[in-house]
């Protein structure tokens, strides 16, 4: 991921790549070289000491790695608001992921039933996938009534009725030929609603690290999501 | 319309059916029946005496007939100013088609390039369909720089590319065994979103018109579309 | 079923309504009205009398009703092979599911793995549904290998990841707004193909009905399945 | 395409490379290696002399390029009917995509009418791709009686209805984040069957380029299309 952006920031006309740290390399390049604004893509023990450097020295970070533990989002938020540094935190760059998780969570009021199937290739490890379950989360929280049940919904259920998150149930395909797909389907009197994105490769995260990059110097504090950047 | 609307209605626990008027009955019967709300799916050529003839009654007023003129609506929309009566005139009432229209329009900003394919019954005798169409408008109203072209898109193009709408290619099918289908495809950097509506009868309709029944006593003067009162 | 088949029969240039029986009606009237084929939409339990009757009185018969025992049909298949009768028993007469069935199970040697979602409304009982088991069945036989292992098909598997069926994955989704629907995906190096069928209402049962009434006339003995009229 | 086959054949038990000819290189290399079976993606210039070298040498020949002229096909069918060399030509490997219009060529007789959607990126050149006009051509080889028209299909038509290709109409999508996708849909009384093919890269192309080399030593004279090697 380090390396294609750094060809998506010299690709883009408004951006200046200023430095290129790798594994190992001193922090401290990042003041030498004037940085504006720091990308991070290193592993979650790395990014809060990489975060609170930049805080530190007036340099805007956006960091892509998830799996930051609350405390960590909790000590930066805290150090970031002493500053006008601003930080983002973004655990889905695909634009139209964000987008599919909030069309799906805006329509979760109007439809009785929902259900959401992914796909991806063969090797992956986890089911259902973290995209899936995240979607499931949003649309629960909008949802201001229980879903409808399905006539099975009640008994012990067959796998194949797949995994329950709140009363949407998950399931997921695991198909060579894949990559990472996802369709929600929304149910209602005579009519479905589905919303699906398809990603094809890695390439699809970059207008989002851009965005990201662009936004990040107007911001103060810390902003975790794409979603708040997109300004719909 | 006119008769599963009553139904609908009488089976919903927060309504009455006050009156049931088909075709020569007189208006009159809604005053001495005490509506609230009028729901009218007559032709456009009568829905304007029938509209003010409830504004000047204190009767709010829904309509689900389209192909009204704009003097119509100008008409419907000075007199209803001037009393404390709600007008509100949807030209689709499948809450699904609506919200897919809405997504559409908020995607538009964040991709290259969005083509629509629709397909309804073989016996339709209009293509592209009017939803196709408004969906079209609708995201061009939103997006802020041209769409980015296809390599065949400045030639001469064969039919096989569609018809096109400000840049968004439509495309129709014709198949037995559809009702109403659309799909409206959005790609860019290495991922699609497709947001996908299918209808299969009228009853599809019917969420939208108690939604309409509901919120109209609540509005003052004329409200178009059945998006205003959805309130995401 | 009985009704929209008798009203098949009497839209089609070819066929000739002799008689229509119901329920408690006189099985000789199917002699008296010199009926040349039997269409039987009873109850399983009445099937067998039903056809064995027939095959004794030299009548052809096409059976609709699903759950025969083994043993019905093994007496069927002998009393009619003494005979000059045809003997027709079709569990699903939509042509475009037996087709479903047939393409699923030759492309099953192609590729490495394979799933299969349906989907239908949210007040069908049983999960998954007979055509699902019957399609991934079908795949099996074909399949001379066994399918290629997704990452997590060894492991305890979440219900996400569905119920399997000899390797072969189904997933049952319950929506409301849909009908009867399913896909079968295949998938290989770097590609997929998918099989889908879509069905809204009975009516498309009656192309099927049709053909099995003209093709009985010149069978002989007892036949199971559709698909051995298509004379693909 | 040749650096992957070669790879490809690498990887293959039942395989070995014998020998690998760039741009320049001298045929005779290949009888020099004792080449049993040769696969050539050059131009369709150069495919014709190519493949009469290895017919007069004994070297069964697979050809992955398209374009090859009726003269040369003749020319290489009547050379290599008088040897034991067998020679097959294959305009897509792709496993999927043979069996795609191979499924719906035999579909073609039993519904009312059929149309065809492809997509690909934005950059493609020429619309409808190849193998849209492909399958439709074979769905109108098997299709006995004419497609029933749409209610449009008489008229002057707008674009919006797409390409006629003997009754079936072809459309045509160009969207970022797409490679190459085709779905046809054939629709009947109440139901449809959609076959989809969905190609991510050139890798797809590798079981039907093994397929194919593995096959041709069996084979004697000229065979064109990879659907013949399948052996349903």
């Amino acid at each position: 991921m380090g390396s294609i952006t750094c060809d998506a920031v010299e690709a883009d006309v408004e951006l200046e790549l200023a430095a290129r740290l790798g594994r190992g390399d001193e922090l401290d390049q990042l003041r030498a070289n004037h940085v504006d604004v720091a990308v991070d893509f290193t592993v979650p023990a790395a990014v809060a000491d990489h975060a609170l450097y930049c805080i530190d020295n007036g340099i805007h970070v956006v960091v892509g790695t998830s799996g930051l533990t609350d405390e960590d989002l909790e000590e930066i938020a805290r150090r970031a608001a002493e500053t006008d540094v601003g930080v983002v935190v973004v655990p889905n760059f695909a634009v139209g992921a964000v987008l599919m998780m909030r069309f799906a969570s805006e329509a979760a009021r109007f439809f009785q039933r929902a259900e959401i199937v992914e796909r991806h290739h063969e090797r992956k490890l986890d089911a259902p996938s973290g995209t899936a379950l995240r979607t499931a989360a949003a649309m629960n929280e909008q949802r201001r009534e229980p879903w409808v049940a399905a006539a099975d919904d009640d008994d012990a259920v067959a796998a194949a009725r797949g995994t329950s998150v709140g009363g949407i149930r998950l399931h997921s395909l695991r198909v060579p030929g894949s990559v990472a797909h996802q369709e929600v389907v929304l149910g209602g009197r005579g009519e479905t609603l589905t919303i699906r994105h398809d990603s094809l490769d890695r390439s699809s995260f970059m207008p989002g690290v851009i965005l990201a990059i662009k936004k990040v110097v107007a911001l103060r504090g810390l902003t975790v999501g794409l979603e708040h950047l997109l300004g719909i």
